[in-house]
């Protein structure tokens, strides 16, 4: 953080969340408070826009306050509320109950105090009894509460029940490795355990009852630890040390907030819930967005029986990317030189909880970005592709997610998504298979689920009134006169008028593009753009009308375009967690909405509103239909996919030109010479000189 | 290359060239030849089992001769040959005479000898003359010339005509920057100039008459040129060094052509049209892969007008990947520990051609492998993902394609394609537009066009009977007891029974998988596979019936399954250059071409061929559709694209599991401070121990 005032874009300080929590407090006058989210409530669009417009000249910055927004229950209570501290002021200026079928995220510590309540309750002590698992510790495993439409109004978590290895009763055993047969419901509110569930274990939704007799099912995989010094092996030994090493020190410079790197400058943000924010960013000295964050993210399970039908968690909305944010450490999650970033949150109590070191940043070398050999002369021109990468790692439960901005010298944004971590399993019957997921160790399964997330995209190319067009690649008619051989292809570029979702089309060739159509590139005599690259992937699964369906509506559609209105920031809605949808990205679009009826939208022409040549926001949706593969089992080798945002007639050439070759001098490559070569003395090559 | 006795995998060596050069001049008897290709000819299949069989087992190897696969014309005239000579006993083993309509590839002494008959003539002449270009070197870019259906029988090279920039008329001047308004077509058997041929400059296929006085259009890049020391402005200064140091050296070894790295074992091998080849994969200790290879690939461009619309390169078929592969140089194509294998072809005149640092082969870190915070005990254990490129670079004419496998530990591979290089570009008026191009410099105009690629995968998925599965993500039905919340959703799988195309469905989440049906995953209880990752694109936009559908058949469906035939390799058939189509990957599996009732199948059941649990190939064409944008000039930005092979139920758990964890220790990383916080120590943290 920079000393001083912070810029408005700046994540919220432990000072500043401190601060607002009290003045919560105060307005509640000693009634206890159960503290779930605490963050930057980020200005309104327009007085940014004047501030950003005085900071990019060097005038005086007029001021903008720094503003609070908190989430908190009265403490062992259903009563929600929301609210806004003006922390430059020292004032509450907006404070709501939400109603009672509103919830508000999960924290690990009410999830901890639902796990006790779980090992102290009778009739969970009998099922452990009845497993006979003298040997070993039981592990417990709470998650957000997928809906079913039923006690609505009740917060809730589910259970699943794990044990340690028991040939090692180790606090770092992978339990996912030995599930156990039954689950469990907690009424959070009540603090009480609510139900017990027996698992089916065959391939149908049968169960035993419970009170039933029914033996652990036997479990013995062939290896189910994660944690090295568990392992059945020893690491391999093979494997040679690998270091980047940057004697001059790192290409970036970060002042507080403020990135600049390589003809870009950009500004980080961090909140609770979307984690790592990126702000008014500009490649060449020329604005390209306002704003990038993943928005949300949604994983709904495939096995169809009770209770895994209710897993189905926003892992940002329902738990926070920031609350989950790793403490990324030297030498472990990146490689060369590095400097960390730190993000606050808040804890029940309404202290502060910093994640320090949430957000590293580092530059990698990403092989080659460009070459050319002139065969004439044999003179070969190469200049390699350097990065640099902004990632934050979070945990949620049994999975981590890994992300990474990478921005490139050729004005490229590559956002990365990893999935790593451990699946979340169940047992199964000897020999038993289901068609909804994966046996991934004896005694093991791993139901079939998606990653769906969503990537908003707040774009400023070229300034705040932006268009997006979809271009499409398609053959010319074959005729005589002007496409005489039939091969004649051209581009049809539709820019859409009203906001909705898009489809996207691979047949065609579609590419998606923001346009300023304002500014014309004196080049190519066409708009100046950014064109956006998706992740091509499965929508979500379930039926329309179902409960993931209603609470996930980002999730039908790969793209989405929006007008840009102030805090409108979450695709799924505002209060995922028990959420019963209705308040998504669909809804805003739809005039007939109730959450429109309720919130009338200012818009003169009928019908979805219009998004052509003014602010807008672009979403993307992408995901991940994850059906385990054995592989991926006691951790998962990271899937990852990659969303890119190019240039597209932005510059008036190639922005990369500029950038050094590539020299032996700085490199300081070595040859790998084999045992019967080593005697061969080096050939006197001259380095970047090629003969074809 | 090894000592002694080649592997039979191993690529020709420069004696065997020249010995198989030599029997063939033989046969000829002092007829003056001109070779065209020379290369291993790659064993029978049946033979290279029994040789594999023993030598993994470690029994006396039986002899497999090697043999030299060459093309070549009699000198000066259109009479085309092929041939096999065994210089293991030193003979021709097999010899033909080819139709007239079949061309052998180009090479640049006969292009360069066709670019001297240009500049002699005297039609071209007075065009330059007409241009009034007297600062200047004229520069010609020979091209391979696409077919249009006339003159099928005569070889021919088509001329672009540039001229070097007249600010420095350097000889590595960027000439694409400066197009001329006339091109030639040249007769390579007369050698001489067959016709001229003035350009559109407009929006339509209007062209000025020959003869006419037009002026040279005028023409003024913003940056023309991509050399560094003839750029406008200096290299950047911004960017420090980034260096690998591999303190204990690479973790893989080489011996000869073989390569162990990482559980991974397998044989490079090169020849003069697919240039680097794989071979004899096994991962784990158990085969995945018998041949990968970049089968074809093949540039038409959409500009339907005349003589654009004879732009369309075979750059495999018609040039060759390993004819054009670039001397890779130390500390400028890779960074860290780097071991360069040499290749090598043939001449005109039949002497060997070597290709010194054909291929270079070296270790990445690419990010995190796995990750996973318990967060009971704040345990994190981090495992990095190291990999092992193989990188080739190939330049043809204007453009640069960079090939690289990536090993990985999880027993993926990954193959990348990266197109980079200088746009072929046309001149075009001040201010004019066209629909099939974009105006990337003043007076540059770079046609759309689209890059065919196919990778031939020869899978080997423990053993050599594989098939070819489709696998579905699908809703389960709405059921009250079956599926009760509408969430359930299932796996579809279709084996596929009869060789053909295959199409993508990205809506249904559509997975590739090889499996070998005989071996039963005992983990997951499936047939053990392997997941084809495709590069989800656009396929041939000309028509069908149109020259360039009919020459690259392989190009109008991302997926195709054959069995397996030997010498089968090239999937727009074996001579591309000027070819006229119908010798393909469609014609093979098709029973009434006419390609087929020359060369009866033997194949008992009618219809298309069997492709189950048989010996198969599966061929994946992947595109990029090019529509230029000025940030790709005057050079480009290399474009990326990757395709992955992932093993599916292959392994019996993680294969990354013992990978040794990330620690500070071995990576030697710094912390990044800024001057403000160079004063505060390092604050002690203990490495890889994480609190959420």
């Amino acid at each position: 953080m920079s000393a001083g005032t912070p810029h408005p874009f700046d994540p919220a300080t432990a000072e500043e969340i401190a601060s607002a929590a009290d003045a919560i407090k105060a307005l509640f006058n000693g009634i206890p408070l159960h503290f779930k989210a605490a963050g930057i409530d980020e200005p309104p669009k327009q007085a940014m826009l004047e501030f950003l417009d005085a900071e990019h000249s060097g005038r005086p910055l007029p001021l903008v306050p720094r503003c609070i927004f908190l989430i908190w229950y009265i403490k062992s209570t259903p009563r929600l509320f929301e609210g806004i501290v003006d922390v430059t002021h020292g004032k509450v200026v907006y404070h709501k109950e939400l109603p009672r079928d509103f919830h508000g995220p999960v924290d690990r510590i009410e999830l901890g105090q639902a796990a006790e309540v779980v090992m102290a309750d009778e009739g969970v002590q009998r099922e452990i009894k009845r497993l006979n698992l003298d040997n070993t510790t039981i592990v417990l495993d709470p998650w957000d509460y997928g809906v079913d439409g039923h006690e609505t109004q009740e917060r809730h978590t589910q259970v699943f029940m794990y044990m340690r290895n028991p040939k090692n009763n180790n606090p770092d055993s992978n339990h996912y490795s030995f599930p156990l047969d039954f689950m469990v419901i907690v009424d959070l509110c009540a603090m009480k355990v609510k139900r017990i569930i027996r698992l089916p274990l065959g391939s149908d939704e049968t169960t035993t009852p419970l009170g039933s007799n029914v033996p652990h099912p036997h479990v013995d995989p062939v290896e189910p630890e994660y944690a090295h010094e568990l392992q059945k092996v020893s690491p391999r030994t093979t494997l040679k040390p690998y270091q980047v090493v940057q004697p001059e020190g790192a290409s970036f410079t970060v002042a507080g907030n403020l990135i600049e790197w390589e003809k870009w400058r950009f500004r980080v943000g961090f909140n609770w819930r979307e984690g790592m924010t990126l702000h008014d960013l500009s490649f060449d000295g020329k604005s390209n967005f306002y704003r990038l964050s993943l928005s949300e993210m949604f994983v709904p399970y495939g096995d169809p029986r009770n209770p895994i039908y209710r897993k189905g968690a926003f892992d940002l909305g329902n738990v926070g990317a920031g609350v989950t944010a790793n403490n990324l450490q030297l030498g472990c999650d990146c490689l060369g030189m590095i400097k960390y970033l730190d993000g606050c949150v808040i804890s029940p109590d309404g202290t502060p909880a910093p994640r320090p070191n949430a957000i590293c940043i580092h530059e990698v070398d990403n092989g080659i970005q460009w070459k050319h050999t002139n065969h004439r002369t044999g003179r070969a021109v190469v200049v390699r592709k350097r990065q640099l990468v902004l990632q934050t790692i979070i945990t949620v439960a049994n999975y981590e997610y890994i992300f990474a901005w990478y921005f490139d010298q050729s004005g490229e944004l590559t956002f990365e998504t990893r999935a790593t971590g451990i699946l979340s399993t169940q047992p199964i019957a000897k020999d038993v298979k289901v068609p909804w997921g994966t046996r991934v160790a004896d005694g093991v399964m791993a139901p079939y689920h998606q990653h769906l997330f969503n990537l908003r995209i707040d774009p400023a190319v070229g300034g705040n009134r932006n268009s997006f067009a979809l271009t499409d690649s398609v053959a010319m008619p074959w005729d005589a006169q002007l496409n005489p051989l039939g091969t004649g292809y051209v581009t049809q570029e539709t820019v859409v008028e009203r906001g909705g979702p898009l489809d996207d089309d691979v047949a065609r060739g579609r590419v998606f593009k923001i346009l300023n159509e304002s500014i014309t590139n004196p080049v190519s005599l066409t708009p100046v753009g950014y064109k956006l690259v998706p992740h091509r992937s499965q929508m979500l699964l379930a039926h329309p009308g179902t409960w993931h369906a209603r609470r996930s509506e980002f999730a039908t559609h790969p793209i989405w375009v929006t007008p840009y209105a102030d805090r409108q920031l979450f695709p799924a809605g505002e209060y995922t967690n028990q959420g019963l949808g209705g308040y998504g990205i669909a809804s805003w679009l739809d005039p007939e909405s109730p959450y429109n009826r309720e919130r009338p939208r200012d818009n003169s022409v009928p019908g979805r509103p219009v998004v052509r040549d003014t602010d807008i926001v672009v979403w993307h949706t992408y995901g991940l239909t994850h059906n385990p593969r054995v592989e991926d089992f006691p951790v998962m080798p990271a899937e990852i996919v990659q969303i890119h945002l190019k240039p597209y007639n932005f510059c008036e050439f190639n922005p990369t030109n500029d950038v050094p070759p590539s020299t032996q001098d700085k490199n300081q490559s070595q040859e790998y010479k084999g045992p019967e070569e080593k005697e061969l003395a080096a050939r006197g090559k001259v380095c970047c000189q090629s003969n074809l």
